[in-house]
């Protein structure tokens, strides 16, 4: 269970690393949207490993198919199926993973919940799951976008130590996308860019934060009181492997105010109710307001290092592991897609939601 | 809609701050549990307002009563429905209201979603909204506690710039309930005492941060991909009014580890997989390691403060408003039982839902 | 679990005969709506025990109470809480149930399932759990009535052997009322009422079919594959006590036609895509195709006789079991408006469905 | 929408009729069964046209893949994806209707509700759907089987006006699958396959009663009030194509007994609560009892016949069509495997939300 996402706008992914794919299935997608692979398969892209010299050089070509849903070009409104076949595994890579538990991976507890694991490659646990994540994220950033008028950016805000500085409301997507770690302060890009080749040479990672914003949200989208929107925009978040935490609008730094500091005051604008400040990051009473949208996800630093590290194996003996070949020093350029089609996803079910119960207001 | 949580444990809150009352079905609890109002009510009264000179002063009873689903003190497995009737309702204090959206609060965003609101003590976004959380999270609470030998506890870390020193393996529901600001460190919680009473007086308001553990949980709860147990802790949480943001295990600090530094080695201790450190928070891959899980929850500073603000009215104006009478200038230590309901609710509907998938392993 | 119903209208029913009460919570409901106690009460006198000779004397007042959701008069979209609270309790006519299960009763079911059962009244299984169904179905019928042009009809179609001639194209509500049995057929509704009196002084009971029509529906409701139309009306109907069948269209006779015989041909007419025979009951492939939806429930004959049968009791023990005091001997004429409710229930959340995936066509 | 089933056992099938292919998402298997496609081809082959003169000449070879979820011959917990790549697509033979709706299909349903329809080979309204459903429910029988000794079977009660007679608690697999139309009464079978030649060579078309059996159901299952085990079958077998009717244990045909005729009463036997007479067709009040649970489906005459009918197009002119070339005059004993797949559907579901909230009894 587990593996279905969404109310209206409903998802279901499967695959393992090893298996012979993965997918997801869509259903509920509002027909009528024009839709290809060419709308699918640059974020797939973006999110794939091997696109640059400071992530993991594993060369998968992940080209998505469109098996069911979509006919004349157009969608149907019927479940929309897609697949990506699964190639480059060399099992005999994993060897050591069959009876050894990786610290702070998923393998262990799988063990424990299913009495069963797919270890090559990490099987579900591999962050190959996320690739039907990105390929419904793209349908939904897509319909957002030409039905809605909103627009979703992610971008990398920091990595480890490395504080980037931007200011969320002016943003591009050719920003984020100039350089390689997706970090749209160049200097603070880098700074991390060499932070994360070091640490690489060193066989360790490092972790950070993606901030995303969605723009253009119109004020009524959201279900309190539990599908409260930054619920489950938090939900979407800490559902992504390796985040260890999520905030919205100011977050943690906000308590540190007064309430007369943090609040948001109202004011008329061309004939629009607005706030003058938005500590509230676009959503009040788990209601957007029409502001920005605007949260950050923590990443914590990837679990696979290539050094020797003390864990057991599933005969319950202390032993010690150490990965061989390649990794990935630091997942956050890759996760910024990710954080995008999860963000993707809440948001038109919102709205599909909300035109469901209040029509079209 | 939103209103509904939980798979197999699932919960229907509803109620308005003025209209008859507040209360909660839940649909799915095991049968043959021992309950009557003398499970709930110290709870709610935990939750109340009233209870000590920093919180709010509005003297509201909040007596519940199960309606139905119980039968000669047992639960039957049918749906329980708890009550608690709505008294001290003087709306003419709110009369202003009726026309200005305060700050901050959710008054504009529920106008705008639905075309109307309840304006009279702010209506379903009223805190008395938790009171059917916190009537369903104690029942969740003893059976967890009963038949899975669980034990929660949330407590305030921090209460604006005021920080505590806590060790989470270490305390107790004692320890919690010796001050009013349910603070387990004495010391910091005196600064926090005499930081919300001055807070208070100036008409003004504080938030903070509340950490809450879970002791006892077995490995194997959790529902990758998307109903991971951290994902629907943090829904859970972030579902509460006021929060900005949640973070488990190392949280946003522990970005500033690298993967080395932040894994958690196994070792064998007692015939049982542990862990030597818990940076995980209890958590890996969505699911729970048999390690104590922890998490920490941001609270904005209270919206309602007694001084004048911009704003605007329903008609387009620009105005101002400025609160009258008692207000809440710290929610932090009411919170604490909210959140434990909340976590409550999470882990017995994972318990039930690993039961029913994998049977009793 | 089990007592939540709908996806965006969606209901939580609660309560047993001897508790504190039954009731029901409505989240989704359109905000906006004008609703009080007068819009829902009229249906819950249709529904109630000792309205006429010929059902059970019990004397009910089943006044209901809104709770939440109401605010000036009009639907706030939060949650919509309804509450009847029970009356007229001799649970001391009951004794003999705490020992014995009734024979074709849930008693023994419930027991089996949850180890325990509320014995007085039948507790969950009795047919007071309908109110709660009946009370959310008259805010369904409101809505489908006064934003959709949706009218919906039952009415007895059948008593043990007596069958009424009725064109369901051509009655009124009117009609229905017209009669204590609820049949339009005036000749048929006399035979009826006679049959019915006559196995009431038997101790005896009897079943029929109840006959339901909705007009009005527009083309488009209905989710297949899963969730078509007629399958959620077969489930809402297959949910109420004591029913064994469900036939829409054709139904079971329409299996001894064939297939050119049997299509429905289309015709424009007015513009509009009609059939000009309606075998299909109003839904075709699970989607309404503008047609009247009808469809007929059978019920089987109430099991509470005044005889001596043949049980077992809770100690495993053959004994026998003869109901004393009142009985229904007939629940069609009551049974009637709740499966209006629940048809209303089904259309409301497809036309709210409906609305969100494809929007305002 | 509409296209997800089953709460813990949950499924999403995807797939037109001449896109890539059609297939199934299961989301909540338990883990470690053995399973391969060894396991899931026979039932295939069973729905599959043109196993016999009978039946539709389309040689589909319909070969399951299994793409994930199961490792090492085992399922893992997590989602099976199955595959069923589309062949034989000559959709030149449609060509007639991209313009015109078929009448008594889904062609103009479809396009009211999404303004848009896949007209080849009907889409995703072709019965090629369930094949997704069969796959699933091939996996479901077995673990039923395994786990917890339950066997579900179904037959062909009736073709047109050919009745067979049949004793639900004494056929066996072998019995049904003796001869091409699947019906265990051979003179009846023989019966009705003359008729369906007779009326495929007249290009006709009939429909019937298919009757299913689940055997070693223990006392237990179901939900209410909404989720009654009567009730999600019924939904299941409504929800497929061209089904009218449903009724279970003594059904339409009850309703002209009395209730004392119809109560089954109780008796022990061997230790065990049982009823002497199974008019409740083994369940009561939504709960299995743990007799053999039978219920009946009524099927109507396949829509497509080789004869010139009266329709619409989609330019709203009358028109007539004449379908060409091969058609499926008798879809029942394909039907067959289809019901079974539903039941097993519903039944392993219940079992693993009883387990859930009730725990192993």
């Amino acid at each position: 269970m587990g593996n279905v996402f969404g109310q209206l706008f409903r998802i279901s992914t499967w695959g393992e690393s090893h298996g012979g794919g993965v997918g997801v299935v869509i259903d509920g997608c509002p027909p009528r949207v024009a839709l290809s692979e060419a709308d699918i398969q640059p974020d797939l892209d973006r999110r794939r490993p091997g696109q640059s010299r400071i992530v993991t050089q594993r060369n998968e070509a992940d080209a998505v198919q469109i098996v069911s849903g979509v006919f004349e070009g157009k969608t149907l409104g019927t479940p929309i199926a897609m697949l990506v076949q699964n190639q480059d595994q060399r099992s005999e890579a994993y060897n050591e993973m069959a009876e050894k538990f990786r610290p702070s991976h998923a393998d262990y507890t799988y063990q424990a919940k299913f009495g069963t694991r797919a270890w090559p490659g990490g099987g579900r646990t591999s962050a190959r799951e996320t690739i039907g994540r990105v390929a419904a994220g793209a349908v939904a950033k897509k319909i957002l976008r030409e039905q809605f008028g909103v627009n979703i950016l992610a971008f990398v805000k920091q990595v480890q130590k490395v504080h980037a500085e931007i200011d969320v409301n002016n943003i591009t997507f050719e920003q984020v996308e100039s350089n390689i770690v997706r970090c749209p302060d160049s200097k603070a890009a880098e700074k991390m860019i060499a932070l994360i080749e070091e640490v690489r040479k060193a066989g360790d990672s490092v972790g950070g934060v993606i901030e995303c914003v969605a723009k253009g949200v119109p004020a009524g989208w959201g279900e309190p009181v539990f599908d409260r929107l930054e619920a489950d925009l938090a939900k979407a978040m800490l559902s992504l492997p390796a985040t260890k935490g999520f905030e919205i609008g100011s977050g943690f730094a906000g308590v540190e105010m007064t309430g007369l500091e943090h609040n948001d005051p109202f004011r008329m604008e061309a004939g629009k109710v607005r706030t003058t400040s938005n500590r509230s990051g676009g959503i009040q009473g788990g209601i957007s307001n029409g502001e920005n949208i605007f949260f950050r996800v923590a990443f914590k630093p990837t679990a696979t290092v290539l050094r020797e590290q003390d864990t057991v194996d599933i005969h319950g003996q202390n032993t010690t592991l150490k990965a061989k070949g390649r990794h990935d020093a630091c997942v956050l350029p890759r996760a910024v897609v990710i954080v995008e089609a999860m963000a993707a996803l809440v948001l038109i079910d919102h709205a599909l939601r909300q035109r469901g119960q209040c029509g079209n207001q």
